[in-house]
């Protein structure tokens, strides 16, 4: 059940039996020579809707920027400051908790977004704590990330081993793939590719990671692949949702 | 072109033509009792593509949620505030200011985020004269709302006279029907709706207008007449678009 | 009855029968060669003064400085960012509402600050509706401004035509020589005017609008047309201020 | 000169032979059964103008709400919290110093602002060195207490002894009575007043001096002796304003 | 008893008798060319857990870094932005607050760091009062300046005269002698000092003051002077805390 | 070299030879029945002042208070809000940025502090990069966390096995027991623990764990063990220190 396509009255049946919800949230950020600016958001909203038609459960639109700063210094990157991700991550869950839900599962396509969401629900706790909505203590947030699930994560390393790599990654090329195969890039790779430098500021980011990837060869993606990631992430994503809304 | 499903070396390469970005912005909010929540973004992101498709212009990912505060007395609806909101909107103004654009057209699809469009437009022209980007004095902003187009405009007076309303329209409806057939709602429209009250805070909208449509008749849409609305809208604002990035 | 010229007491006494008040806001900000630069605060407390005498209502002191960031070019302008008048309104009325006011009436003098008011409102009455203030629902908070009254714009179409303009227009610049005769300033104004460009940054304004003015004469100007505008300014938003605080 | 009654190109002008301006800062605050709300705001703007015409230095508007938060207790005061004070204040710095003023002389009515501008000045010379105004290192700000002037404080103690107290003051009354004589007030004024408490909260406030008098009486005040303070204070004034343009 | 060295069921013991606390401030700046960066803070921890000892108040761990961005020329000092300030003595309060702490005792180090106290204080009292902690109109605050106490100051010019200048005073280099003993530092000091100006920003600062003394001959600082300081602080604070937790 | 024992002139001289400095940060929170309110930050700053032995590098003030928003139901925790510990961890940066520090290595005592740290090194890269500060793009924040150094973790399961659980461990206890014996705790310990539950708001973690131990038994903590803990920790961070300075 999407949200954007559904009737307040809809919501409000819902709310009757479930007070879980998916938000699925991505980045729109540079993804290498090949990769789509909006790999990440892509993968988040897929996966998402697969895990809402498998669980009944009510998705949000998605929040397609998130925190990327360290990708600006290649243009197309959209990043907010982790401070104002905190404030938009606030404002969802009031107006969310105010209707009466409760249960907020977030499927994140991005890795540079783990940090500022757990910090955001941190402040949110605190936040909701001073209103006068009922029920606050019960509100309980987590970041569910499909490229860590283990079965992902086992299927990337069979296919793709060391040149998984961590950004502009095969698995994540891949399932884009199978959402947009129109839109399958071609274009350079060359096999020299940046790894192993940490990171830090987006001037520091692009020299160290020249053409965006991090170790990767994105190269190596399939539609049939992306496939397989998204079964697998929408299997093991379903399972830890309803988990999720189950224990207290 | 869409921004994510480009790359960012595509989009290096749109900068050497044009400076110019479109972005859909709506909201996530009541429509009434057969009326999406999803509308307003639905009906932004539709005729973003068309203009996009039309003029050549690379469109960026739909902002989903705006500045609803007053509709959040109804569940589903989800807002920004507007403090966030001009927050939001200053980072990806930053972001894309300092990789090399200049002229942001928002098609929005909300009255609601007129006013804090407009006022996060002037924080920013100041925000960014105290940075260090070249260029930041060329940065201009503009607010093009699909439903108050004239060719829009008129249509919708012809077909639904006074039906119209403000809010839960029936031109609104239709637009969202042609894009989603698949989730044409049926529902109860009581022939009594609330009209005329001032819009303040949430509870007070909802004691108003308590189904959530202003003065309107939704039942009176169609996918075709979407179509038309959709076709009137591409035009006159890709008309608009290309007007705005040529002025200097 | 003016609030700086009260006692507390009185005021106690007046919530006894009023929950209304009045709050001018201006704008200190370049009007041109010939126009004060305090016009729009000056046009906004003259006609608030009458207002407030014929209705009995209670006045609260001028705010001044407002947005006008796109003046900023101008020496002698000072604004607020948006973001920060958000927060002064939201401080303005916590205080009066924790004290029992609800209807607030702004007679503001600044086309420019009308959108930021308006993000303003919202933002409070979602902020009031997380407080524990007694009645915070009933807040209503409402703009009027004394340039869009039908009455004046007729007339200023009646005397000047065309050259009424929209900043620096011989309406308001005849209202301030009513109001302050002995700051009548002479001074040279092109035949050459701007017009007709949008806004955007501080220096793109002073660029297209050299001396300030906005497509307007306001060397038509004299202070009889000001008092003329301001009885029928007081009027009608007298009026205006009855109608606020009786509908529920 | 004042500010509000000039036109930019005035402002322009004076630019050429001084960098100084008076910014008056008050308060909108009970100030006991007899006492103006506006009183702070009426002292600080009559001095003001008072200094500004005896060394031709130009007056900005008066901020008329200040940091009265202690007094909110009592309907009618407004006050900004510190933290919003504190971004007003940098709002009208960085506009002024872009324009090229750059020594800022607060007239000020109200001891509850001292600390909150002092906050703000350190806040604002950090932020003006992060921006790129030219001379932004040579802004300097500076507080002046007409009630802290030797002359006015040794006048006071001459008049009134211990009945000066330290809110709603003979000498601050005296001084609005001066200015407006219309507006002097009658009312009960209870022998006993609160005295000695340290100020906390505002309900705390209230208990302690629960008609608002901090251990003054103001029946001792006339509009005699507020021309005597007005004189004293504009007098020495002066001299503080001169001296603070001309030391680098 | 030390905060940092309890356990949370001794905190809540504690509790049953006593709701005051003592949180020491200090600063984390330039001390001249022979005084420690860390002086303040290193003074106000040492009385505050003198204080403690004597009073058997819970003392907090010290706030090391405070607001003393006219320091931050000289390079080590590190400056808290008193919006920042704000916010921090905002947390530190609404934790214990809501823990049940009503009285909050900061002796203080840093005269730099007074204005911002007294504006976070107003900040927060009003910020309680819109949360649901029960007696949250009871909390009150007080600042106590170590280097303001009487007796402090009359030893001080009894030992140094005029040479104790303002600012890497001779008594607080003494106290931090008597604490720190192994970290006496011999520098050469210039006999001529910087004295009498007024503080703006760093730069001006440092151009007035070049070795960061303000007036002061720190030469004459030993470390028995500084036990003499230590006991005379820990007896005044101590009757001033006891006197503080006591009167309602 | 410790920062508050150092004169600015020391410091100065430190830079010229390096531009690194390591800040202990640490958390005030509960840790049990037996644990010490201050251990985060006691462990931080013990091992820091080694490290900083051990390199010659500068060690700052420790930040005593950190994220610890889940531990606020068990009295005596401090906790600062992730929104205003980003403006704490940028405040510290810029300073010691416009100094002339570029490598700041921050030592932490406190798992909840982890995602705060790394959002705010996100927004002050972006931050920085708007200032004009030279070199700011060489600035590098990393998080040390000396618990999850590789000896000291397998140290912890030598001696503890599972009994070192994730907070209040055996591990931290020795580690305080050995820089403070004279506060080694008894208190009673249950044999039931709670454990495995997700960390939401504070309400819900005090109901989960209820004295305060997540699956630990802090009852095996020997000073011997927490010497073995120091060592290990302070070598193991002094290697990642110096490798972190000489990387580009």
């Amino acid at each position: 059940m999407l949200l954007h396509l559904s009737t307040w009255q809809e919501v409000e049946s819902y709310l009757q039996t479930s007070q879980g919800i998916i938000i699925p949230i991505g980045s729109t950020e540079q993804h290498g020579p090949t990769g789509l600016i909006g790999t990440d958001a892509i993968c988040a909203e897929a996966i998402a809707k697969g895990v809402g038609a498998e669980t009944q459960a009510l998705v949000a639109p998605t929040i397609n920027v998130g925190m990327a700063l360290h990708h600006t210094a290649f243009p197309g990157t959209i990043s907010l400051r982790p401070s104002t991700m905190i404030l938009v991550i606030r404002d969802y869950i009031t107006c969310l908790a105010k209707a009466g839900f409760s249960k907020f599962y977030f499927i994140n396509g991005h890795g540079g977004n783990i940090a500022t969401l757990k910090a955001a629900f941190s402040e949110i706790y605190a936040y909701l704590d001073d209103l006068q909505i009922p029920h606050a203590n019960q509100v309980q947030c987590q970041t569910a990330n499909w490229f860590m699930c283990s079965s992902v994560y086992k299927l990337a390393k069979e296919l793709y081993g060391e040149h998984e790599g961590s950004h502009a990654t095969p698995s994540e090329v891949a399932l884009t793939q199978y959402v947009y195969p129109e839109a399958i890039k071609q274009g350079f790779l060359s096999p020299e590719v940046g790894k192993g430098h940490r990171i830090y500021g987006a001037a520091d980011f692009r020299q160290h990671y020249p053409d965006g990837r991090m170790g990767s060869n994105p190269a190596l993606a399939t539609p049939e692949h992306g496939q397989q990631f998204y079964d697998l992430a929408v299997k093991e994503l379903s399972q830890g949702y309803l988990e999720f809304i189950t224990v207290a």
